[in-house]
């Protein structure tokens, strides 16, 4: 167990108790420079990763399949991720550490995800991306099958997809596979595929999504499924549909930040409703609610 | 914190005690006389919003995004909401005061909901409408996306949306926005599309709902979606569909009430659904019931 | 209070601790000679429709509208009710009894049901029927405003709706009203479109179901949704659709039984889902399971 | 009582602290020769018997109705399955031991589920199966209604539904029933029809299930239900459909394998959400998750 990032023996709740000095872990990126509380920082960020882990669970992004990572914030070669373990179970303890070949960086470890390469492919290819995911949800599914509608934005939530959200399909270059994406060559051709886009749909399976943030690409996750929705039954209403403009998803880029108090309202209120309220990390600039405290 | 209306450091549960004076909060208008008993007749109303806001989070008319808010009862130039916070996490002191520019009435404001506008133009263009919701339940969204199909009542709950229901695009006096109401203009040209209807659907966006008092909006924002939804899956059974008739619209609000038993049952079981029932203030005509009590 | 069935007094748990002479509820019918102990098997009815009320609720047939009620086993020309209250928070001490006009046999009576017509009507209409549920639940409601398409079984546990399911528009004989069935003629008509059958649909808002007991047309109106859904689903699929012929249809009603264990099966599931196992009175032949005491 | 597997008036807390030799369930087969342990592994597998039952309640695929069976694992001939109860409510205590007739192989047995012929006559036509289940779930139910449009994998958690789900017509051969297979020459009518496929739809009633394990049949019918909803989707988009390749389902079933980290990963967590991680065995290899525990 001496591969695991966090201290195995301890309780959740306790390691909760040592984020005594709340530092916002959305500031977080690769560029940032190393300073002496590193290690809160980090462990600050491992938190962040189970409650992205517990969110994308709860709102039904991922079931016992489909994970989340993030760069590692002092390496950029390296990316965080839970070992093989359903979302919905991931504690600080699962936590690996894997380099951009997705092999992990330690030598005991334990059962790893097969599709941790569609992570480090990705990771490899956009320096930009700070966080990645890897789903299943069901209502993204229909787009990847019928390619005659594409999806689209047509809710301003769902404008973090942009203007194009290719689909994948594995069996155009590896032919009859298990459409696992389960080597460097197949999740590189995945990432080729998604481009300098956020989605890219993956045809019969899910979905890969990239963000500059944990929080960002959680947003992105969640409201996926809820624009592909909103489309299929405007679609069922007939008539002309009317899609985000290019410059309404420029607009909404602009003026979005993994910093701002919209931002972290969507993130506190996952995190509640996931049970995990408790282990929010409090930014000095807000006040958190823990909704199991006032309750 | 001194911005804030209920006692900061007091616990919900002591807060509630407090309501010891059971009066009706549905009788409260912006003409009501002014009487000694003012506070608790003001706190009643700032429980009701709690109320309403947990309601609308567990009936899952808003998520992370969305609010409802209250005209003074003292000062029709005033209006209450909550902070910048997902309303399934708002209590009594996450109240602020607001006036009809959307700016707070006090100098210590927290962070603000960007949207708060779109209450303040509502209730600057509408002296009638005591309370107001805006909020993005999905079901609602297809309407303003295929705008071919009119949003109309088929199902006699939906008979408070009336016989018209307006779509606003914001593209069409603003261009390429990023989609949210974030200034005077934007609101009172929603205001002025919505007319004297009760609501308006935003194009891609969601809907704002206005009326007489907060259990009103709040009914009329839970049922919206369940006549969307019915509209939607009428229609694939294909044929005509049979609407609401004028006369049945006008006759359903005839015989509506906010202080009637029927409009208090709803409230009462919303309350319950949304595990807040302990909060509600029982008007001296009803035995209502706290389902966490004799559970 | 006194008007009330129960002792007011008393809690739940208590109440319940007095059936201790388990009789199937079941077995009650009209003709029923009155037996020594008829207080118990009265009790245990009020208790079977307690537990009618919270699974209507928890499967989501009646929200804070809709009500069930059941003959009175002792005089036909009465039936027992909940008070004006959502089905999801009626206990024992909130049944009251009224006639076949609609009217509480007791003096002191709480707030009524508006449309408690619709029961009286169909129980002065029907010897043959002990139970009556009128509800709004969401996936009947397309089939009374798309009347072109005929809610008909095609699933084995739909069956109990019959060869027809006949649509009541209350506009064809009282014009423009609130919908609402809120006097005896508006109720005799609806139970006289009713005519033989199981269920009636009611345009624009909601459907009346009768059976020969409570735990028939609690079956009967959790799987008319059901059926509904798979029906606008497999018209979604196109094609022909394989309807359940007369002959099934016939088949499944000689072999239906209330006092079957297969139907029992079923009440003391939903029973455990609406939160109320321990309310269950367990007939002599079952070794009932209450699902809160072995986990 | 004493034709029940397991010790009656033991409770299943205190039973679940017997599995202190944990044993891999998944391992079991016909053919495994019996070893000293053989009561340890017994009641593991009855163990397992009992959490399926209960993530099959959980995911919906059963509701009071359903029922899913394990072969015996000491001899072919008998099988395992639930006495008549709601799958969620099914304890160890609740197991019978049934012949390939479908007949009690113990005298005082209590009552059985009417279709257990459905788990007998597949048993008995196919030795390689291992486990069954028979259900309603209901978005498979359009297909056995619309007939035009076939079942078939189209996303790659679907696979294991094979290339071919025929559909089975209980009046082809037995006219006007009531649609319940309760005698072996229907249930042998069923089986053949399944012949040597994975699933059979059964018109207006439900599916038939068959795999070589009880984590593969409850996975099989767990995605079916997806696969439905995620190809009635992709025919609403419109356009031509890419379903999985015959070489794609080759390769699916060929790298699957029960006793993998991946299917193990998804018992986990749909035990865990079933409420009874509690109950898992724990395998050699793995290091399980009980969510009860670190929450």
């Amino acid at each position: 167990m001496s591969s695991f990032l966090a201290v195995p023996g301890m309780a959740l709740e306790q390691q909760t108790m040592r984020f005594h000095n709340p530092i916002n872990p959305f500031t977080l990126t690769a560029a940032t420079p190393s300073v002496v509380r590193t290690m809160d920082r980090f462990d600050a960020l491992i938190q962040d990763l189970v409650i992205a882990n517990r969110i994308l669970a709860r709102e039904e992004v991922v079931d016992a399949y489909g994970h989340v990572s993030v760069r590692h914030p002092d390496n950029p070669n390296r990316f965080l991720i839970a070992r093989s373990l359903a979302p919905e179970l991931v504690g600080p303890e699962d936590i690996v550490e894997l380099d951009l070949e997705g092999q992990p960086v330690r030598d005991e470890s334990p059962s790893l995800y097969l599709e941790r390469f569609i992570h480090a492919a990705i990771f490899a290819a956009r320096p930009d991306v700070m966080a990645v995911v890897h789903a299943h949800a069901e209502d993204t599914l229909p787009f990847g099958i019928a390619q005659q509608t594409k999806l689209r934005p047509v809710i301003h939530s769902g404008s973090f997809i942009g203007t194009e959200v290719p689909v994948w399909d594995i069996a155009d270059k590896f032919g009859d596979t298990n459409l696992l994406v389960t080597n460097m060559a197949q999740a590189s051709d995945l990432a080729k595929c998604l481009g300098g886009n956020t989605v890219a749909l993956m045809r019969g399976h899910g979905f890969a999504a990239a963000a500059g943030s944990l929080i960002e690409v959680v947003r992105l996750s969640v409201y996926l499924p809820r624009n592909a929705r909103a489309l299929i039954r405007a679609r069922q209403l007939g008539g002309e549909i009317t899609y985000l403009s290019r410059g309404e998803i420029d607009a909404r880029n602009r003026g979005y930040s993994s910093y701002s108090v919209e931002t972290w309202r969507a993130w506190e209120y996952w995190a509640n409703r996931a049970g995990c309220g408790h282990l929010l990390t409090r930014p000095a600039d807000h006040t958190a609610k823990d909704a199991s405290r006032d309750r």
